[in-house]
């Protein structure tokens, strides 16, 4: 079996054991079954328990060995010592993928990293690839596996995918994305300790997934950067490959140390090394939402010329200092663009960019002011992108901005990032109508220009 | 009569005029008087419109020289033309105070700023103070004015005041901060063009306003340089001062300029003159509300060692990166400190800042983790302030946070900043409940350490 190939047992297994299987309610070895009856697996699922009969309706087995059917992948939900015997009866059960759940191996000291590399022998010499061990499971939409500890309810299905060394994403943070974003995810992995498979071999892997659009990385260490780095390169030329890494100042280097052992690297050597690579370094944490969103969801732009749209001269100032200071420009406008907007503006308005939507919207109202500007805009072949601040308030009811993702379809090559001013609680209504079209919404203000920076960046570190 | 006492009539006015007084419904002319009614304005309300006997119950004037009455302050919501007439008038009725709304003037053409010169000509001569012309109103809940033409609302009381060279803070912004925040204001005052009433006026009367705990100020640009700094300076030693200033590069100064007509200023100029004068400059709009917030709900740290809270390695380390960055320190522990948490916490896990609270959450629970890990910071000498970086599931429930207002009135000289992750609903409500005890809590992640950062950088500008 080559490598990569062993990675289609995490993510697309047809049959899956849960060793240290449990019926106490909140208990992981319980609730990662809960996750992928809810999911609607649709492979068999085998729990390990010698104390159950059944568990969840499922009958379960005294040992991974006493099941009698082929099992591609087995997680490991017991303490770290006796993590050594389960992994061995799964190498001589034939799976040749474990995902360990337990903490307690190097993270904590050298015996932990005794016992880690204890395991991997074993594993490897049975041709068994690890993932983890310290880490939260593994989520793939496409395969209906939602195999983590973590309560998590439906996960839908999206082009984004994360591999990260911690598990957040496969749990609290995936909670975050499903409670206060519109979009679904393909595969996320934490990767905990990367005994054995690490962020180099997830992103070959997902460099050749279909169903993964943009990839974004959360790393404290890099272990074997050359790798990491080819493998990035290439695959950045076909999809936005985004990281964050943690640990560039002393105490944070500190933290990730003892978090998942390894070393933090010097952060200058990591944005050289990222550039040479093609991977899009993130400055903070949400931007492996926010900025994998717009990719997901828009096209990257041609070029970086902004039109802006606000309805106050404030926050316009506020934009295009925002996308000026990220290598975005904001151009002025066509003649013909300008005439346009005029048509609907107050005889006294200067019309520049950016469009000052008030006084349009004290002549013929919201819907119209934002839609001929905004038309105006995407026809003006000086810009490449356009962002809108909406002002959400009752006169600008949700259900009128339907103009948006009928322009951004007929402007297909123009990504439209929307932010917005007024109610929140008309911001959240807005922001699900526009994202289930796949039009990215962001708060605060600077956030859209930001994320479409980071678009048009990666345009310009693969266009080489 | 002082210039300063002049102010007075804007924020404590005893009767005001509102000319160009409207009955139809979205109108201006009755937004501002639907919200001065609607947040109970003791003092006596004059529509003058020579259209109706009545508005909204309150008898209405032909002309501001038909009240007999004394009239403190007038807010003139007719089109740019009328307002030399309506200046003119108010002289003449003795008021000595006026807002013009409307726009039309400097920001538009030679012939706009023409205007602007006449109406200020005539108000100068007779002692007549003008807010505007080109803004939105004024907001003082001390005074229950809330005297904008932007539909608001109750505004609650508190203890932040915005100065902006922008309508935004008494309208949209306004609007956000109402929805999306728990804190109230004090003085809030858009100005405009700033015919005559600048930054300088308006900081030197809340400097005195033993209503206003913190200014925020928007600006674009600095006419009167040196005085708004003399005053600052002299106010920033008693209360922060803390602003953002845009037209910072090309595109938005040229936004800038076209909007209220002033000039954008060098950017390290500012830098420089802004700390000479003890102002705290932001590098984002929001950071309005959240640095204001911090200051407005907690003290200012005495130093800047910060003890952190995680439930995860990951969010741990950006956190930690995040106060290194904005030159705080995540310091070690004392034994004692350690001696604590180690006493909740499985053996293995070694204790250090950032602490790892999931370790005490699998063993005893969320609420005990959080609390004994918080009180043994607070109680740590070594530590300044503490950021929890909060779990919110629901078996976390925000009704179990009640040791966080208690721990934080029992250490009342070390701010309490926090952060969360989790389900986007459960933070809402978590939000809205420690907030009441004047708790800030923030997302994402790094805003925390960011505003912490901000209160710490105060003392330093300010203690020399």
């Amino acid at each position: 079996m080559s490598r990569n190939k062993d990675l289609d047992l995490f993510f697309e297994p047809r049959s899956l054991a849960v060793i240290g299987a449990s019926m106490t309610r909140g208990k992981p070895g319980r609730v990662i079954i809960e996750n992928l009856l809810e999911n609607g697996y649709r492979g068999v699922i085998f729990p390990v328990n010698p104390k159950y009969r059944k568990i969840l309706g499922l009958r379960a087995y005294r040992s991974v060995k006493d099941i009698p059917y082929k099992v591609d992948i087995a997680f490991i939900i017991v303490p770290a010592f006796l993590c050594v015997n389960a992994v061995r009866e799964c190498a001589e059960k034939g799976i040749r993928a474990v995902v360990i759940v337990a903490g307690g191996f190097s993270e904590v000291d050298e015996d932990g990293a005794r016992l880690q590399r204890e395991i991997y022998k074993i594993a490897n010499a049975h041709g068994v690839r690890i993932v983890g061990p310290n880490t939260s499971g593994i989520i793939s939409t496409p395969g209906r596996l939602v195999a983590t500890f973590f309560p998590l309810g439906k996960v839908p299905r999206g082009s984004i995918s994360y591999v990260a060394q911690t598990g957040n994403f496969a749990t609290h943070t995936m909670r975050w994305i499903l409670t206060s974003e519109n979009f679904g995810v393909s595969r996320v992995v934490g990767l905990g300790n990367k005994c054995d498979v690490d962020e180099a071999d997830v992103l070959k892997y997902l460099g050749d997934d279909p169903n993964t659009k943009v990839v974004g990385i959360y790393m404290e260490g890099i272990r074997n950067g050359r790798r990491l780095l080819r493998v990035a390169k290439k695959v950045s030329r076909t999809k936005p490959v985004i990281a964050l890494k943690s640990g560039i100042t002393e105490a944070g280097a500190r933290t990730a140390l003892s978090h998942t052992a390894s070393m933090a690297s010097n952060d200058l050597i990591v944005d050289f090394a990222f550039r040479q690579a093609g991977i899009l370094r993130l400055q903070s944490y949400e931007d492996l939402i926010n900025v994998a969103k717009a990719f997901a969801f828009q096209p990257v732009p041609r070029g970086n010329r902004v039109g802006i749209m606000s309805p106050s001269g404030a926050m316009g100032a506020i934009m295009a200092d925002a996308c000026e200071k990220k290598g975005l420009r904001v151009p002025s406008l066509k003649e013909s663009t300008i005439g346009k907007i005029q048509e609907i503006s107050p005889k006294w308005l200067k019309i520049n960019n950016p469009v000052d939507v008030w006084g349009p919207i004290t002549l013929c109202g919201f819907e119209r002011a934002y839609r001929v500007s905004m038309e105006a805009l995407l026809a003006d072949d000086r810009i490449d992108a356009v962002i809108p601040i909406l002002m959400l308030v009752k006169e600008f009811p949700t259900k009128s901005l339907g103009f948006i993702p009928k322009l951004n379809l007929k402007h297909s090559q123009k990504p439209i990032m929307v932010t917005a001013t007024g109610d929140e609680g008309l911001y959240k209504k807005a922001k699900r109508y526009l994202e289930a079209f796949r039009i990215p919404v962001y708060t605060p203000l600077e956030k859209a220009a930001e994320a479409l920076a980071a678009m048009y960046r990666y345009r310009i570190l693969n266009s080489g």
